[in-house]
């Protein structure tokens, strides 16, 4: 099926703001075995919309269209749409009476100018926005049927997942049932796990499974998506897949789905009623960062202390030894703070401008009650990539001693 | 002039990585007074590149193409453009030459497949690329002047910036000397900004100034575009614009051009022979993770504690009172830690789970030798929009300080 996505509004056009809503729209589609052919950005200019329109009626067989549904002068979406057709825009009596239910549950009358988010080409089908007043809707233009989204992100989310995709893939013939599955891992290069999970897809001859990567740096996620007659089957088909990716990627999965590599720590460390100190140098609270905010973390992160300086660290902890070990700050770090746990990240920057081919040096250490585990890191390619590189080795490592899993495991980015 | 981008590639089409070389490239152009009127995008596929620049040909003036001049297959940009514009591929023995000399100073002979990347179509123009193996090259495909830019994000900028935009500008008989200005503000609102600088673009009368906003909430950039005969004439046309500009905002511009409010904070530290100890609840470890990872932090950045108890926070200062203040806070981790300055930022966020009209109340406090400044400020908007708030109010809070500005001026974003 030839699908294409047409964004709209000029402060996606001229950049002023970069244009998620696109790649949000495309890897959605990805994700359940649909391609997307043609991405064009046009601002909101009537000349220009309605050109667009018209070439992608031309090419596809099916075109999202996104933003222009507002209730301001700008918004063109429902009138050049109603144009393209060659039909008239007509008022949705039951989208008007949703509208000012909607103002009046928020205890608001409806300005006039939303009046114009109800006027919708004649032959439109509504698709239902049910968190705002910018009401998506279908109809064909020349062979393709048009999908008009709202641009706001959540309400486009909301209404591509529940209401867009179901339809694409009526028209599209393809199995409906279908499911993504993800896993993020942390330690092992795209390449290295395309090479682990080779022929996974062929477990299931049928062609229905489809396995693809997204890397962003210091970790990779791996999406499976499994399309079944319904559910039952996907479930039937995707079960044996995911354990043998978890079999494959062993302790490199460090979050499954929507969890996140530090939500699986908070809870691990929740679970274990534990509580936990962080020591770190160069990266400058950053470990801290991606914990003490979380709901639920003011009842397990206890203290973080942050210095540049190992002198200042040794004060900080209450350290006498002139030049402490990663090992010692943990353990004392425990004892004072009165943590069950304590990690401390100390790193060795090498000297010098920032350049590809710098490198730090990673000491870190995890203290309890039982005794202190260490890992020790080399971690070339810059400044920043260290300092990333860092933050993730130090949660990863924790994540292992709290699961019981081997902290010292080699990894694709370090150097010895 | 009419102008489009054509961004290529799999990974753009399919959303697999967000486009930012499209919001980048628009922005630039913009910023010298070249306005985009169409983007596409498309994938590494013969059919759809061809049909691409066919159409960009029959409607723009200028075109510029980013993506697919790399060494592999996929990588198709030089044979379309070719079969575009109806004329053969040749080689280029310069820049054969160039890419032979650019792996012999890396100790690497050259791979054959990049041989490819010095084919050109015979009607172009070579435009350098200093710093990568890719060039670009300019030719006329039907009525418009094709531009073809590589997909590494800084081989792009540094030939958009250094080779495109100067042809572009020729050929729009725009004035070619340009400077754009920009002024990074925290606690104006973009329309609040907008009203303040009313009138501005009219001070001069040429219509040469053009005025534009960039929102990334907490900041708010302010872009100036001047244009004129020669560097001198936009020098003369900047300086009064620039210093009216500095008098409506005042104190809330908190850097300008490339500078960062944190490097301004580092900056001011230093001059001071200052060094600074942060103490932080909710923000995490966030306030410090701005600062102490920067060169030269090192020398000035002193201590960071995080906690998300009060009870925790003094403990680790080493405070005795049972509810401390974040002056006490801020005075006693002064005196303990031996620096200049200390911040303190105590936060009491709403209970109850996240929502749109969750707030936070910000106690901040800075003390050094001669006394302690404090601010207090409520935010509303979300746990994540508090924090962010939180972390920037910081850290204007102390570049006014050091700077000997009110620490205390209302901001757009608080509600009393």
């Amino acid at each position: 099926m030839g699908l294409e996505i047409i964004c709209t509004g000029d402060e996606v056009l001229t950049g002023k703001i970069v244009n998620t809503n696109y790649s949000y729209i495309s890897q959605k589609l990805e994700d359940v075995g649909l391609a997307v052919r043609w991405g064009t950005t046009v601002g909101d200019d009537r000349e220009s919309l309605l050109r667009a329109f018209q070439l992608a009626a031309a090419r596809a067989d099916a075109v999202i269209v996104n933003g222009g549904l507002g209730p301001t002068v700008d918004d063109l979406s429902q009138e050049i749409a109603a144009r393209a057709a060659g039909v008239e825009l007509v008022l949705h009596e039951a989208w008007l009476t949703r509208m000012e239910e909607f103002f009046r549950r928020r205890s608001r009358t409806m300005p006039p100018n939303n009046r114009k988010q109800a006027m919708l080409p004649a032959t439109a089908e509504l698709i239902d926005n049910p968190i705002g007043t910018a009401c998506g809707f279908a109809l064909d233009i020349g062979r393709a049927r048009f999908f008009f989204t709202p641009g706001v992100p959540r309400e486009l989310r909301r209404m591509l997942e529940e209401q867009v995709i179901p339809r694409l893939l009526a028209l599209s013939g393809l199995q409906a049932a279908i499911h993504l599955k993800r896993f993020h891992s942390y330690g092992l290069g795209e390449s290295h796990v395309d090479s682990l999970l080779a022929g996974l897809e062929a477990l299931v001859p049928d062609g229905s499974v489809k396995l693809g990567f997204r890397a962003h740096y210091p970790q990779l996620e791996t999406k499976l998506t499994v399309r079944g007659a319904d559910m039952d089957d996907v479930r039937r088909k995707l079960d044996p897949l995911a354990r043998e990716v978890r079999k494959r990627l062993g302790n490199f999965i460090v979050a499954e789905d929507e969890e996140t590599l530090e939500g699986i720590v908070l809870d691990a460390l929740a679970s274990h009623r534990a509580s936990l100190s962080i020591v770190e140098t160069f990266t400058g609270g950053q470990i801290a960062a991606r914990l003490a905010h979380l709901p639920g973390a003011e009842a397990v992160f206890r203290r973080g202390v942050v210095a540049r300086d190992l002198g200042e660290i040794r004060a900080a902890v209450g350290l006498d030894e002139a030049t402490p070990t990663a090992e010692a700050v943990a353990g004392v770090a425990r004892q004072r703070t009165g943590a069950t746990h304590a990690l401390a990240v100390l790193i060795d920057l090498d000297a010098g401008a920032d350049r590809i081919d710098l490198g730090g040096t990673i000491h870190l250490a995890i203290a309890t009650a039982q005794g202190v585990a260490t890992r020790r890191s080399r971690i070339l390619g810059g400044r920043e990539w260290v300092r990333l590189g860092a933050v993730e080795l130090a949660l990863d490592c924790l994540r292992r001693h709290l699961l019981g899993l081997p902290v010292v495991e080699r990894i694709d980015f370090e150097k010895t």
